[in-house]
């Protein structure tokens, strides 16, 4: 598979040990210093690699050149150890890659409260940098923890004469939900950009796209998504060219949401991908919480594997979202590639006819569309079902 | 078994034909009208019987002389047809006890968004008002929906010569979390109240309690708490006499305290409950958030089954409550009657025998304490595990 990779970026991913077998260590390369902008967990218990960053960015954000991740280990509940082991990561790669250290930002994925193997993972940097290609496949992978599925998604965009070109990896699996859980993203592009604008154009996206997804409720202590552009493409800049922003704003997006979707359909046991359309709702912050009730419900989760239409666990979810509005005008209709049926009226039951709605909530995305009548809030929101295995899979993921 | 039954009050509980072969219908009744305070549902989406009875304890709190209780139809979602279905309830029950309809409240559980089968229930209400005895259990039972065990507790305090008794019955098992999930819960007490005391001990003790329990983050459109005293008792009333008062107020915290430890119990699917205990937080509210957000945790729920001491998670839920709170000062210990171990200490690993977590986790009551050290702040909570039987349970439901 080839894939469009924006200019002047290179990735490498190779296994350096944490894990038993599989791909642990990811670098992604860029010849040129790169504008990043990043958005990080909300959680108060902040993972150390997380704390370093968001020091390197403050101060260096015009001239990123790399990012190491590992996988396996969160190097989170570590303390200052597990702080001078995330400086170490960056002070490796800056050696290996011959860059300084302050371009570097470190990035890690896994259990939590154990130290990081060190002696290992500063081998595996030595390995990685000498595998740097500009296939992102390897790094993809080795970004990935119960993730059953690489995650990438590109988007190469021609504007008057010139193209850019927008490509980002991903990671989910457990622990996804509103607030950014435990899932990483990096995104790469050849566009010109500052990082303040960068850091408008990912908060907007990630509010419509991350933020936006849940597989079971917890927010982690690592979750994070980096934007980096180095400017190769002859474009002018994003922050000097209106159309040119635009254009770019709409394949982040879009990468954002396809990366968003593949991280739900991929959620720790998950067997089908549902998508909650709110529109009509009071206004869009209203729009946005009952969406992401709706997502984050167990009982809708495990309706949806069971493949029930119990419109009244959704109704109840949208009751229960925070947000204030009318019951009583609320239609509800299901949908798939199998059609479309209206389950609910007015805030009540809707005669339907449950063969159909068996048939359409057999299919493996499904869309539930809540149409308010109240105002012109609109919001979409994407979750998984709750499954047995996924208990099976967090019950025994530590030991 | 014999219960201590408050002074002057009746139960009933018998099969009208909602279910197919168990209790489905329930009265309680007071010979004396009863001061009676309420608690409901935050979900905007509230049942009809929930809406009735709001309205009739604005004007009429000090004279209730009666509940009646459905179960295996929750009568939400049901629209002006729902309401009218309640009031009939009402209206039913005054007739056959020869009451006012003022006198009479409305409770309903079950499936959403079905109307009342009002023929069965009518009929339901004339059999269960020959039924009347001193005894709570077949009331009890009648309330049940997936609950597999009856929840009944009493008390008995004798005070300066006199004496008063509580008792309470209760349903839970879906959908309960913080905020009152899909659970009821009746308490009568022979103490003489007002309506206005008997709210503020109700909602005292609601929020350590009803508001500190977990099975699945759903809340529902049916819960409701109500308190009813009769004023059978000799006592001053509980309003005149601090001392009472108090008596009063540790009887019913400790009936509530006992009725919400066993829905936890109960929980669909559940093997086990844990019980979290905050200390040291910054504050009270922040105590309280914190335990919830652990006992709400499906990564800590699965792990609580798995019987792994996961304490990661522990720490990520905490720092994801919206608490705000300095982590790098978090011990944490895991208790139950085969020993106590800490497992974290200052926010980081503290190394400890995995042998003797596992022989701790594989009790069936387990505490998990997490001393924060950065202030007075003190909350308890209560969760149960989340199984592979909770998904099949909840995937199959409506159907």
């Amino acid at each position: 598979m080839r894939y469009c990779v924006p200019h002047g970026f290179k990735f490498a991913g190779i296994h350096c040990g944490i894990k038993r077998k599989r791909r642990d260590l990811a670098i992604i390369y860029s010849e040129h210093p790169c504008a990043t902008a990043g958005v990080f967990t909300r959680n108060v218990v902040k993972a150390p690699p997380l704390i370093y960053d968001m020091r390197v960015l403050k101060t260096h954000a015009s001239h990123i050149r790399a990012v190491v991740v590992n996988s396996g280990n969160a190097n989170a509940c570590t303390g200052e150890e597990g702080l001078r082991n995330a400086r170490r990561m960056a002070e490796k790669t800056a050696e290996v890659l011959n860059v300084p250290v302050e371009s570097v930002l470190v990035s890690s994925t896994g259990v939590i409260g154990v130290q990081l193997p060190m002696d290992k993972i500063e081998r595996g940097i030595e390995m990685a940098a000498k595998h740097l290609a500009r296939s992102p496949l390897h790094a993809a992978e080795a970004i990935m923890t119960t993730d059953t599925r690489v995650k990438i998604a590109y988007q190469e965009v021609e504007i008057g004469g010139g193209k850019f070109t927008v490509l980002g990896i991903a990671k989910g699996s457990g622990m996804i939900h509103p607030n950014m859980a435990t899932m990483l993203a990096f995104v790469v592009t050849d566009v010109k950009a500052t990082p303040e604008i960068l850091k408008k154009a990912l908060i907007d996206s990630v509010n419509t796209t991350y933020n936006m997804i849940s597989v079971d409720g917890d927010t982690s202590t690592n979750d994070m998504v980096l934007v980096m552009a180095n400017g190769s493409s002859d474009l002018p800049g994003v922050h000097e060219n209106a159309e040119i922003y635009k254009k770019f704003f709409e394949a982040l997006n879009d990468i954002n949401t396809r990366l968003a979707k593949m991280i739900v359909k991929d959620g720790e046991g998950a067997t089908k991908l549902f998508e909650v359309i709110v529109d009509g709702a009071p206004d869009e912050e209203s729009a946005r919480k009952i969406a992401r009730s709706i997502v984050s419900s167990n009982l809708v989760k495990a309706a949806i594997y069971g493949e029930d239409a119990n419109w009244g666990r959704i109704l109840a979810a949208a009751g229960y979202s925070g947000a204030e509005f009318d019951p009583y005008k609320l239609d509800l209709y299901i949908e798939s590639d199998m059609g479309c049926l209206q389950v609910a009226r007015s805030g009540e039951a809707h005669l339907f006819n449950e063969a159909k709605a068996k048939e359409i909530l057999k299919s493996n995305e499904i869309k539930l569309r809540l149409e308010m009548n109240q105002g012109n809030g609109r919001a979409v929101a994407w979750g998984c079902d709750l499954t047995e295995e996924y208990v099976v899979i967090n019950g025994r993921y530590r030991t």
